[in-house]
Protein backbone atom coordinates (compact mmCIF):
# COMPACT_ATOMS: atom_id res chain seq x y z
CA UNK A 1 0.00 0.00 0.00
CA UNK A 2 0.73 3.57 -0.53
CA UNK A 3 2.30 4.86 2.55
CA UNK A 4 4.12 7.78 4.41
CA UNK A 5 4.81 8.38 8.39
CA UNK A 6 3.22 11.62 9.56
CA UNK A 7 5.61 14.45 10.68
CA UNK A 8 5.20 16.02 14.02
CA UNK A 9 4.02 19.00 12.35
CA UNK A 10 1.35 16.72 10.30
CA UNK A 11 -0.02 15.04 13.21
CA UNK A 12 -1.11 18.68 14.70
CA UNK A 13 -0.53 18.16 18.02
CA UNK A 14 -1.32 20.86 20.45
CA UNK A 15 1.00 23.14 22.04
CA UNK A 16 1.35 23.00 25.75
CA UNK A 17 -0.91 26.36 26.13
CA UNK A 18 -3.83 24.55 23.98
CA UNK A 19 -3.85 21.33 26.19
CA UNK A 20 -3.69 23.35 28.98
CA UNK A 21 -7.63 25.04 28.32
CA UNK A 22 -8.26 22.38 26.30
CA UNK A 23 -11.44 19.38 27.54
CA UNK A 24 -9.91 16.71 29.66
CA UNK A 25 -10.69 13.24 30.53
CA UNK A 26 -12.43 13.52 34.12
CA UNK A 27 -9.70 11.03 35.14
CA UNK A 28 -7.04 11.67 38.07
CA UNK A 29 -4.26 9.01 38.53
CA UNK A 30 -2.70 8.24 41.83
CA UNK A 31 0.41 6.26 42.08
CA UNK A 32 0.34 5.35 45.61
CA UNK A 33 4.14 4.97 46.52
CA UNK A 34 5.56 4.45 42.91
CA UNK A 35 9.48 3.49 43.34
CA UNK A 36 10.99 3.98 40.05
CA UNK A 37 11.22 7.42 38.67
CA UNK A 38 11.43 6.18 35.05
CA UNK A 39 7.70 4.83 35.79
CA UNK A 40 6.67 8.11 37.06
CA UNK A 41 7.59 9.73 33.58
CA UNK A 42 6.02 7.27 31.71
CA UNK A 43 2.94 8.06 33.49
CA UNK A 44 3.19 11.50 32.26
CA UNK A 45 3.82 10.47 28.91
CA UNK A 46 0.39 7.93 28.93
CA UNK A 47 -1.69 11.10 30.83
CA UNK A 48 -0.72 13.84 27.77
CA UNK A 49 -1.52 11.35 25.55
CA UNK A 50 -4.96 10.73 26.79
CA UNK A 51 -5.54 14.05 28.07
CA UNK A 52 -5.98 13.26 31.51
CA UNK A 53 -7.37 15.49 34.18
CA UNK A 54 -4.50 15.04 36.89
CA UNK A 55 -1.33 12.77 37.96
CA UNK A 56 -1.07 12.58 42.05
CA UNK A 57 2.40 12.00 43.04
CA UNK A 58 2.18 10.34 46.66
CA UNK A 59 4.29 9.04 49.47
CA UNK A 60 7.85 7.72 47.65
CA UNK A 61 6.35 8.70 44.90
CA UNK A 62 9.27 10.88 43.04
CA UNK A 63 8.19 14.25 41.50
CA UNK A 64 9.34 16.85 38.68
CA UNK A 65 11.87 18.31 38.40
CA UNK A 66 13.64 15.12 38.22
CA UNK A 67 16.02 13.63 35.51
CA UNK A 68 14.72 10.06 35.78
CA UNK A 69 11.46 11.11 35.37
CA UNK A 70 12.33 13.67 32.15
CA UNK A 71 14.04 10.27 31.25
CA UNK A 72 10.76 8.81 30.36
CA UNK A 73 8.20 11.79 30.04
CA UNK A 74 10.30 13.27 27.67
CA UNK A 75 8.51 16.91 28.47
CA UNK A 76 5.26 16.27 29.70
CA UNK A 77 6.11 16.96 32.83
CA UNK A 78 5.04 20.60 31.23
CA UNK A 79 1.45 19.89 30.04
CA UNK A 80 0.21 17.55 32.59
CA UNK A 81 -0.90 18.59 35.54
CA UNK A 82 0.28 17.10 38.59
CA UNK A 83 -0.11 17.58 42.39
CA UNK A 84 1.98 15.73 45.46
CA UNK A 85 0.26 13.95 48.91
CA UNK A 86 2.16 12.79 51.53
CA UNK A 87 -0.06 10.04 51.92
CA UNK A 88 -2.26 8.28 49.25
CA UNK A 89 -4.78 8.43 51.68
CA UNK A 90 -4.95 12.42 51.80
CA UNK A 91 -5.26 12.10 48.03
CA UNK A 92 -7.88 9.28 48.16
CA UNK A 93 -10.20 11.45 50.73
CA UNK A 94 -10.12 14.51 49.05
CA UNK A 95 -11.67 13.50 45.59
CA UNK A 96 -13.84 10.75 47.53
CA UNK A 97 -15.52 13.77 49.49
CA UNK A 98 -15.69 15.94 46.14
CA UNK A 99 -17.54 12.83 44.39
CA UNK A 100 -15.24 11.02 42.84
CA UNK A 101 -15.60 7.06 42.16
CA UNK A 102 -12.17 5.37 43.51
CA UNK A 103 -11.00 2.77 41.89
CA UNK A 104 -7.55 0.51 42.49
CA UNK A 105 -5.95 -1.31 39.78
CA UNK A 106 -5.05 -4.56 42.13
CA UNK A 107 -5.45 -8.76 42.19
CA UNK A 108 -7.64 -8.84 44.70
CA UNK A 109 -10.27 -11.23 45.76
CA UNK A 110 -12.99 -8.70 44.42
CA UNK A 111 -11.29 -7.74 41.28
CA UNK A 112 -13.44 -6.74 38.00
CA UNK A 113 -11.88 -8.13 34.84
CA UNK A 114 -11.39 -4.24 32.88
CA UNK A 115 -13.07 -5.44 29.90
CA UNK A 116 -15.79 -6.29 31.68
CA UNK A 117 -16.09 -2.87 34.17
CA UNK A 118 -19.01 -0.49 32.52
CA UNK A 119 -18.18 3.04 33.22
CA UNK A 120 -21.39 4.76 34.97
CA UNK A 121 -19.29 7.71 36.73
CA UNK A 122 -17.58 10.80 35.12
CA UNK A 123 -15.47 11.87 37.85
CA UNK A 124 -13.09 8.98 38.27
CA UNK A 125 -9.74 8.02 40.23
CA UNK A 126 -7.59 5.48 39.26
CA UNK A 127 -4.99 3.96 41.59
CA UNK A 128 -1.79 2.33 40.68
CA UNK A 129 0.36 0.63 43.29
CA UNK A 130 3.60 0.14 44.06
CA UNK A 131 6.30 -2.04 41.78
CA UNK A 132 6.87 -5.24 44.02
CA UNK A 133 4.03 -4.90 46.67
CA UNK A 134 0.86 -2.99 44.79
CA UNK A 135 -1.43 -0.66 46.45
CA UNK A 136 -1.28 -0.79 50.12
CA UNK A 137 -3.57 -2.89 52.24
CA UNK A 138 -4.76 -0.17 54.18
CA UNK A 139 -6.22 1.37 51.36
CA UNK A 140 -8.22 -1.20 49.85
CA UNK A 141 -11.11 -0.22 52.25
CA UNK A 142 -11.97 3.00 50.90
CA UNK A 143 -12.27 1.26 47.25
CA UNK A 144 -15.31 1.99 45.57
CA UNK A 145 -14.13 -0.90 42.59
CA UNK A 146 -11.12 -2.88 42.14
CA UNK A 147 -10.07 -3.49 38.65
CA UNK A 148 -7.90 -6.32 37.23
CA UNK A 149 -5.99 -6.92 33.80
CA UNK A 150 -6.73 -10.79 32.88
CA UNK A 151 -3.54 -12.30 32.28
CA UNK A 152 -2.36 -15.92 31.44
CA UNK A 153 1.37 -15.95 32.60
CA UNK A 154 4.39 -17.20 34.50
CA UNK A 155 4.45 -13.60 36.50
CA UNK A 156 2.43 -12.18 39.06
CA UNK A 157 1.44 -9.05 37.10
CA UNK A 158 2.69 -6.36 34.32
CA UNK A 159 5.03 -3.37 34.90
CA UNK A 160 2.35 -0.74 36.42
CA UNK A 161 3.25 1.64 33.48
CA UNK A 162 2.05 -0.75 31.23
CA UNK A 163 -0.45 -1.58 33.33
CA UNK A 164 -1.36 1.97 33.55
CA UNK A 165 -1.16 2.52 29.70
CA UNK A 166 -3.72 -0.58 29.15
CA UNK A 167 -6.09 1.20 32.03
CA UNK A 168 -5.85 4.68 30.92
CA UNK A 169 -6.80 3.32 27.19
CA UNK A 170 -9.47 1.37 28.39
CA UNK A 171 -11.49 4.10 29.92
CA UNK A 172 -9.84 6.76 27.33
CA UNK A 173 -11.60 4.60 24.91
CA UNK A 174 -15.12 4.06 26.93
CA UNK A 175 -15.54 7.67 27.90
CA UNK A 176 -15.03 8.97 24.56
CA UNK A 177 -17.67 7.48 23.78
CA UNK A 178 -19.93 9.02 25.88
CA UNK A 179 -18.24 12.18 26.88
CA UNK A 180 -15.53 14.65 25.10
CA UNK A 181 -12.41 14.64 25.72
CA UNK B 1 -16.13 -3.88 50.97
CA UNK B 2 -14.22 -6.76 52.34
CA UNK B 3 -11.17 -7.30 49.90
CA UNK B 4 -7.97 -9.33 50.43
CA UNK B 5 -5.18 -8.74 47.93
CA UNK B 6 -4.10 -12.23 45.72
CA UNK B 7 -0.69 -14.36 46.67
CA UNK B 8 1.01 -15.08 43.58
CA UNK B 9 0.07 -18.72 44.66
CA UNK B 10 -3.37 -17.81 44.73
CA UNK B 11 -3.62 -16.17 41.61
CA UNK B 12 -2.28 -20.12 40.13
CA UNK B 13 0.20 -18.61 37.47
CA UNK B 14 1.29 -21.42 35.30
CA UNK B 15 5.26 -22.60 35.80
CA UNK B 16 7.57 -22.32 32.88
CA UNK B 17 7.16 -25.33 32.14
CA UNK B 18 3.16 -25.95 31.42
CA UNK B 19 3.46 -22.32 29.68
CA UNK B 20 5.81 -23.72 27.78
CA UNK B 21 3.12 -26.11 26.62
CA UNK B 22 -0.23 -23.64 26.84
CA UNK B 23 -2.14 -22.93 24.08
CA UNK B 24 -0.72 -19.37 22.77
CA UNK B 25 -2.38 -16.75 21.06
CA UNK B 26 -1.12 -16.86 17.54
CA UNK B 27 0.56 -13.29 17.07
CA UNK B 28 3.70 -12.68 16.87
CA UNK B 29 5.78 -9.37 17.80
CA UNK B 30 8.69 -7.74 16.31
CA UNK B 31 10.57 -5.32 17.53
CA UNK B 32 12.80 -3.01 14.98
CA UNK B 33 15.92 -1.82 16.19
CA UNK B 34 14.42 -0.85 19.68
CA UNK B 35 17.65 1.10 21.47
CA UNK B 36 16.56 0.41 25.03
CA UNK B 37 17.38 -3.01 26.76
CA UNK B 38 14.83 -1.92 29.60
CA UNK B 39 11.68 -1.09 26.67
CA UNK B 40 12.79 -4.79 25.34
CA UNK B 41 12.30 -6.16 28.89
CA UNK B 42 9.31 -4.54 29.12
CA UNK B 43 7.88 -6.58 26.26
CA UNK B 44 8.86 -9.72 27.13
CA UNK B 45 6.94 -9.04 30.48
CA UNK B 46 4.18 -8.29 28.31
CA UNK B 47 4.25 -11.44 25.85
CA UNK B 48 4.38 -13.75 29.17
CA UNK B 49 1.75 -11.82 30.78
CA UNK B 50 -1.12 -12.21 27.14
CA UNK B 51 1.08 -15.83 26.31
CA UNK B 52 2.19 -15.18 22.85
CA UNK B 53 3.70 -17.07 20.50
CA UNK B 54 6.63 -15.63 20.12
CA UNK B 55 8.78 -12.62 20.51
CA UNK B 56 11.57 -11.49 17.64
CA UNK B 57 13.92 -9.15 18.08
CA UNK B 58 15.48 -7.73 15.03
CA UNK B 59 18.67 -5.15 14.63
CA UNK B 60 19.86 -3.27 16.97
CA UNK B 61 17.22 -4.96 19.70
CA UNK B 62 19.12 -6.10 22.57
CA UNK B 63 18.55 -9.95 23.15
CA UNK B 64 18.91 -11.92 26.48
CA UNK B 65 21.12 -13.02 28.22
CA UNK B 66 21.36 -8.49 29.11
CA UNK B 67 21.01 -6.96 32.57
CA UNK B 68 19.18 -4.75 31.38
CA UNK B 69 16.77 -6.85 29.40
CA UNK B 70 16.45 -8.79 32.96
CA UNK B 71 15.68 -5.77 35.27
CA UNK B 72 12.02 -4.86 33.41
CA UNK B 73 11.82 -8.74 32.29
CA UNK B 74 11.82 -10.19 36.24
CA UNK B 75 12.61 -13.89 34.81
CA UNK B 76 9.79 -13.71 31.61
CA UNK B 77 12.76 -14.18 29.08
CA UNK B 78 12.39 -17.80 30.16
CA UNK B 79 8.90 -18.18 29.30
CA UNK B 80 8.54 -16.58 26.54
CA UNK B 81 10.03 -18.04 22.75
CA UNK B 82 11.83 -15.17 21.59
CA UNK B 83 14.11 -15.07 18.09
CA UNK B 84 16.89 -12.59 16.57
CA UNK B 85 17.17 -11.82 13.17
CA UNK B 86 19.90 -9.33 11.58
CA UNK B 87 17.16 -7.38 9.77
CA UNK B 88 13.55 -6.87 10.45
CA UNK B 89 12.99 -7.32 6.83
CA UNK B 90 13.83 -10.86 7.14
CA UNK B 91 11.56 -11.40 9.97
CA UNK B 92 8.68 -10.23 7.58
CA UNK B 93 9.63 -12.53 4.90
CA UNK B 94 9.55 -15.24 6.70
CA UNK B 95 6.22 -15.23 8.59
CA UNK B 96 4.40 -13.26 5.53
CA UNK B 97 5.73 -16.73 3.42
CA UNK B 98 4.03 -18.97 6.10
CA UNK B 99 0.56 -16.67 5.63
CA UNK B 100 0.85 -13.99 8.40
CA UNK B 101 -0.47 -11.14 8.18
CA UNK B 102 1.74 -8.07 8.89
CA UNK B 103 0.77 -5.42 10.78
CA UNK B 104 2.98 -2.07 11.98
CA UNK B 105 2.07 0.08 14.39
CA UNK B 106 2.89 3.37 13.25
CA UNK B 107 1.18 6.79 12.64
CA UNK B 108 0.98 7.11 8.98
CA UNK B 109 -1.39 8.33 5.60
CA UNK B 110 -2.94 4.71 6.02
CA UNK B 111 -3.56 3.90 9.75
CA UNK B 112 -6.62 2.25 11.48
CA UNK B 113 -7.68 3.64 14.90
CA UNK B 114 -6.73 0.34 17.16
CA UNK B 115 -10.21 0.57 18.73
CA UNK B 116 -11.69 0.80 15.29
CA UNK B 117 -9.57 -3.10 13.41
CA UNK B 118 -11.61 -6.09 13.02
CA UNK B 119 -9.05 -9.15 13.39
CA UNK B 120 -9.64 -11.26 10.93
CA UNK B 121 -6.77 -13.52 10.45
CA UNK B 122 -5.49 -15.68 13.13
CA UNK B 123 -1.33 -15.49 12.55
CA UNK B 124 0.04 -12.57 13.07
CA UNK B 125 2.82 -10.33 13.14
CA UNK B 126 2.82 -7.23 15.01
CA UNK B 127 5.89 -4.75 14.41
CA UNK B 128 6.99 -2.22 16.97
CA UNK B 129 10.15 0.61 15.65
CA UNK B 130 12.49 2.54 17.16
CA UNK B 131 12.02 4.77 20.18
CA UNK B 132 12.86 7.70 18.22
CA UNK B 133 12.15 7.16 14.77
CA UNK B 134 9.57 4.27 14.50
CA UNK B 135 9.32 1.83 11.87
CA UNK B 136 11.97 1.81 9.36
CA UNK B 137 10.55 3.76 6.06
CA UNK B 138 11.59 0.59 3.71
CA UNK B 139 9.35 -1.45 6.16
CA UNK B 140 6.00 0.23 5.18
CA UNK B 141 5.31 -1.46 1.71
CA UNK B 142 5.34 -4.93 3.20
CA UNK B 143 3.18 -3.98 6.13
CA UNK B 144 -1.13 -5.17 4.88
CA UNK B 145 -2.45 -2.80 8.03
CA UNK B 146 -1.23 0.00 9.67
CA UNK B 147 -2.70 0.67 13.21
CA UNK B 148 -2.04 3.59 15.58
CA UNK B 149 -3.47 4.09 19.24
CA UNK B 150 -5.32 7.92 19.04
CA UNK B 151 -3.91 9.90 21.27
CA UNK B 152 -4.83 13.83 22.22
CA UNK B 153 -1.54 15.09 23.73
CA UNK B 154 0.87 17.33 23.21
CA UNK B 155 3.64 14.62 22.47
CA UNK B 156 4.62 12.73 19.52
CA UNK B 157 3.55 9.57 20.73
CA UNK B 158 3.33 7.00 23.41
CA UNK B 159 6.67 5.17 25.14
CA UNK B 160 6.95 1.43 22.55
CA UNK B 161 6.66 -0.45 25.57
CA UNK B 162 3.40 1.23 27.18
CA UNK B 163 1.99 1.58 23.01
CA UNK B 164 3.18 -2.38 23.17
CA UNK B 165 0.77 -3.09 26.09
CA UNK B 166 -1.88 -1.36 24.54
CA UNK B 167 -1.64 -3.08 21.69
CA UNK B 168 -1.43 -6.36 23.23
CA UNK B 169 -4.15 -6.09 25.52
CA UNK B 170 -6.57 -4.86 22.42
CA UNK B 171 -5.32 -7.91 20.42
CA UNK B 172 -5.54 -10.17 23.76
CA UNK B 173 -9.49 -9.25 24.16
CA UNK B 174 -10.60 -9.58 21.12
CA UNK B 175 -8.74 -13.33 20.14
CA UNK B 176 -9.95 -14.50 23.73
CA UNK B 177 -13.60 -14.02 22.37
CA UNK B 178 -12.58 -15.25 18.77
CA UNK B 179 -9.83 -18.56 20.28
CA UNK B 180 -8.45 -20.06 22.58
CA UNK B 181 -5.49 -18.26 24.03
Amino acid sequence: MEIKKLSLAELQRPSVESFSSMDKMPVVVVLDNVRSALNVGSFFRTCDAFALEKLVLAGITATPPNREINKTAIGSTESVKWEYFNTTLEAVLKYKNQGYKIIGIEQTTQSVPLDAYTIQDNKIVLIFGNEVNGLDEYLLPYLDVCLEIPQYGTKHSLNVAVCGGIVLWEFAKKLNNSSKI
